[in-house]
């Protein structure tokens, strides 16, 4: 008797603790993944022996429902926790949706459109192996007076250009490690090996030529001493973790985690010290697709026009995070839960870490000297909270973060580092070259070749609410005419605020830099108390960069929304992936551009905004052997959404 | 005997002491700024009663001579210690330079040329009370039912707008305290008082209109809780300092103090790990000029013009820095030392800081999974060395960074803060406004005016010697038309680079944003050793913001500067003052733009290098009742200047 009062305690405990804890958008549990696989695999397609699992997340619920449920004190149901997975059987795409409380597959439908799911670990894998024992791959390594047992080779997207049926392909560069550790370092040219993964076969295979070996002498990228200790004691206010939740100062908001996008910031609010009440800002924000085409036409090399997310997938490149070197001591470090081939559920360890860092800034100061006989100083140190994750993608690494400020800001940041994709050439110094090599020349031998990265980010703002509008507040300078200003002013010009209000998904596409403006995303039903619109601002850190390949170019026309930095669009459950849902291979009939391209209505409705954070690469000789960061990153900051300076009446909870 | 002995040995050791700290660009000791004074006041000009310093430096010395001081093993004499001062006696502006040395005047000038020296603090604090005691002042204030003891008036500087005479004028702006202590909050609208600086005199008089006073509710701006602490411990290299000279990590570099430039980093090398010898990147670094036009062209406001550095001084307005809130509890502190406007040496406590910074990110990082059975990871956290300083002008704080990395680079961070200039009016929301207020109603009764910042830097870089040329790599998007690429690849376009040499300072001016570009400062007789022109490039950490009044007015004449955000001239060394050296009431006849337009050769030159961190600031009520920190800076980053990457050869000193 008393051994069951104590389970029964034991259970409504449990049950205590997941309601605190849960929120409905919780990526999918380890069990929920396990329950998920085990209702597919039993279905039809569970017949298959192909079978394999290749998306994994959870059904984006009615976000409605899920704000219902959110803001209620006495909750009704949640929103019913479904699965929507991709999986491969019989040579075919099946998207299936499972509802888990009902073990019942909801929704089954094959894919019959353009392009692929990404490509599994165990794919890449295999591909990367296969050509080490193709016997034309084998002599070609002999016929370079190579030990086939040094090669590494690396499976790359093809992306589409222009073929009338695509099968699922990667192309095989492939690398002479011969004891050195930095694989991309050292290609080995001329060899195009393409492998078709379902068939796990060389379908095509090219040596064309032969170009020197890079050396391996100055290669090494490993530092040759420990990292440096780094503490900090920050005696700031500490945040507060509860399952998914996390509370800092005066932010709340939900971390995800998921095998496409990686970190998911979800329901972040923003307190408000006058109200003592929490403000909606956004609602999700995560990477939504990466787009990285280089700059080198020739046939080695025109394919490599990469959109990671949708192809390999960030959360699945997370790295097991370092600390000292990606987090600092005073970090917390998370795991994250994807689901393997087989859909049996995967345990990735410190792939998320969050942590309190000081910006070495002030929020804000002042020193006031005209109130006779004092000198009165006041300012707010900076200090956020930082939620980071690293995506390596083969070559390249992403460090992404989410930083959120006690002024109401959220800063978005990201470092790209790694290793530069180089291609071998004959020359050993640039006074040797005369044609154009596409990119420059980093080490003898070794040519870093010229590319773009856009990192584009969905932002779903609600702006104390769901009903936002795109404002446009355009700088323009005025000519002083008017007789009475004439009269009494010397003065010929100024400058005016004029706000557009973006009415359609046209007018939400925005040529930064091109002319002065700041774009606001305004909710036009709230204002402060003085009667001014409450908003957010975006505030660009770096010159804004949009393609510059010609709009017919295949890779432009798969990613033709990277001609613009900023888009805004009417919100739409479906439409989170820049790229399209099935990027490999794609063809631009499905994305970003494409919504767009409806031109939906925009004012006073729930709309995404989407903002490109995009660098041309021009490689140096100090990106070589491993590339000094270069920084891009935006920040969302409140614009006449407080009523006042949110510092002031700050105080440490 | 003994005693003779020791004290011999105690001078030696001073002289050894001297001549290891001593640097040719130190600012003017307490001695030598006494001395100089001393001297001007035995002279003709010591007879007048009106004599008053308003500048006081050390004249440049010869570059040249300062180089060969600083390489030689075996130094010849240093360049001579001279010093500059700028006086006002007998009502007319004398510029002295006097050798302390030979404790001689070695020139003197009447200067008749338009524009007056930087007003003294004295003045300014004459002119802040004159008003109190002016009849129709008070009675102005009595009028208002006002207690003319809670009164501050603060003088601004008044532009030139056309006349043909200008005197030393300043126009006061009065606020009403009433106890509080955000002495800016509350303008008391509609009067005018223009004061002639020279007679102590208010010469001109309006009260045109009166408007409620704004409340003084929520105008406070101190925190109520004490500065987080926020302590790191930063157990990197750590830094020494030597007299002016500082060394940290791959850096080294002199740090000077001005009244007029405020902090000046002279001489910055840093260390090549190959060759072990310390590379040349720049020889003088400040912020050159300030200009602040707000835009309203009212009566009471069309004159705000500012131009702080000539005006006023940045080193002059520099702040007592703060632990916790300006710098970290890991600073070290330095004094800088000053002319009072009788000539004394005037002691500035705490006006700079120097700590290591922890950046919370890696300078690269990588992880390499293609070496079977293993995952290697390698990165080194983001670490600089920081100088700062805090220049508080009236109402406005600007935090001012030159931060030293490891990779080479060196980032330049301005931060501003403090409280707005705003106008009073009678309306108390938003909704009830239908005319141009020409800003933000950011409080009841109060207008935040719409107004810019342009922050001007002048850079002398000698990027591994002097003579230098800027490159603008341009990236044009290029036709894939060639037949043999035509059979070879689908790839229709790509980009590539395009570089471009500036010829003369036409080329140098350059309209950043309108078409994708690099700008390198580049050293066009040294390679790497695969023969890539060394340099180091630009990376803005903002849209480029240049000025949006129209060419002929007046403000837009006298910073002309500001209608391009970088700007490349020949090196002279009179010319380090972009708004000209006397701004106070210029008429654009000196300054950048004067200089620029004598179009010299500036390929394989000694050049300078100035960038315009340029604000548009439309106000929002978070920048009430203190803004919060907008951020401005830019990046010189080593670009081909290294062999490669410079943190890979790094080991801890």
């Amino acid at each position: 008797m008393k051994a069951l009062i104590l389970t029964l305690l034991f259970l409504l405990q449990c049950a205590f603790n997941l309601s605190l804890h849960f929120h409905p958008l919780d990526p999918l549990t380890p069990q929920e993944i396990n329950k998920t696989s085990f209702i597919v695999k039993k279905s039809h397609l569970g017949n298959l022996i192909d079978l394999t699992f290749h998306y994994f997340d959870l059904e984006e619920p009615n976000k409605t429902h899920v704000l219902q449920w959110l803001s209620s004190k006495k909750p009704p149901q949640p929103p019913p926790r479904r699965s929507l997975v991709v999986v491969r059987a019989g040579g075919q795409t099946h998207e299936l949706i499972i509802d888990l409380t009902t073990s019942k597959i909801v929704s089954s439908r094959l894919y019959t459109g353009h392009g692929f799911p990404s490509f599994t670990f165990i794919e890449l894998f295999k591909a990367s192996k296969l050509p080490l024992t193709y016997p034309p791959f084998k002599k070609s390594i002999l016929d370079r007076s190579l030990n086939i047992s040094e090669v590494s080779c690396v499976p790359f997207t093809v992306g589409w250009y222009g073929e009338t049926i695509t099968r699922r392909e990667v192309k095989a560069s492939c690398f002479y490690r011969d004891g050195s550790v930095n694989v991309f370092t050292r290609p080995i040219e001329g060899i195009t090996v393409t492998i078709d993964v379902d068939l796990m076969r060389v379908v095509k295979y090219s040596d064309r030529f032969r170009k020197p070996l890079p050396d391996s002498k100055d290669n090494d990228f490993r530092t040759k001493h420990k990292p440096f200790p780094f503490s900090c004691n920050v005696s700031d206010t500490g945040f507060k973790i509860l399952g998914n939740k996390i509370k800092w100062a005066n932010w709340k908001f939900h971390v995800g985690f998921s095998a496409r996008a990686g970190v998911t910031i979800s329901t972040a609010s923003v307190l408000d010290t006058r109200t003592k009440r929490f403000r909606r800002v956004m609602y999700r924000g995560h990477v939504s697709e990466t787009f990285v085409p280089y700059m080198d036409p020739t046939y080695e090399w025109y394919f490599r026009t990469f959109m990671d997310i949708g192809e390999f997938g960030f959360g699945r490149s997370a790295v097991n995070l370092q600390p000292l070197i990606d987090c600092p001591q005073n970090a917390a470090f998370f795991d994250g839960h994807v689901a393997g081939p087989d859909g049996t559920a995967q345990r990735m360890t410190n792939v998320m870490c969050v942590f309190e860092k000081n910006g070495y800034g002030a929020s804000f100061r002042h020193t006031e000297i005209n109130v006779p006989g004092q000198v009165i100083t006041s300012g707010e140190a900076d200090i956020s909270l930082v939620v980071r994750m690293v995506a390596t993608l083969g070559n390249y690494d992403y460090i992404v973060d989410w930083e959120f400020k006690k002024n109401g800001a959220i800063r978005v940041g990201v470092d790209l580092t790694g290793v530069l994709e180089v291609k071998a050439t004959s020359y050993t110094s640039n006074e040797q070259i005369t044609e154009n090599v596409y990119g420059t020349l980093v080490a003898k031998n070794t040519i870093a070749v010229n590319h773009d990265h856009y990192m584009t980010y969905y932002l779903d703002l609600d702006i104390d609410g769901n009903r936002n509008s795109l404002v446009k507040a355009k700088l323009k300078t005025v000519r002083v005419t008017d007789v009475h200003n004439k009269t009494s002013t010397p003065r010929k010009s100024y400058w005016t605020v004029v706000k557009e209000t973006a009415k359609t998904e046209a007018d939400g596409r925005v040529r930064l830099g091109s002319e002065p403006v700041e774009l606001l995303i305004v909710n036009p039903q709230k204002m402060t108390q003085i009667g001014n619109t409450v908003g957010y601002r975006l505030i660009p850190e770096h010159l804004p960069v949009t393609s510059l390949l010609t709009d017919d170019d295949y890779p432009e026309i798969r990613a033709s929304y990277t001609k613009y930095p900023v888009w805004v669009t009417a919100y739409n459950r479906s439409e989170r992936w820049a790229g399209g849902f099935y990027s490999d291979r794609s063809r631009g009939d499905d994305g970003l551009a494409v919504w767009s391209n409806r031109n939906r209505e925009i004012e006073n409705k729930d709309i995404v905004m989407w903002y490109n954070v995009g660098f041309h690469h021009i490689p140096y000789q100090e990106d070589f052997p491993v590339m000094l960061t270069l920084h891009g990153g935006f920040t969302l900051r409140p614009s006449n959404f407080f009523d006042n300076d949110p510092l002031i009446g700050y105080t440490r909870p």
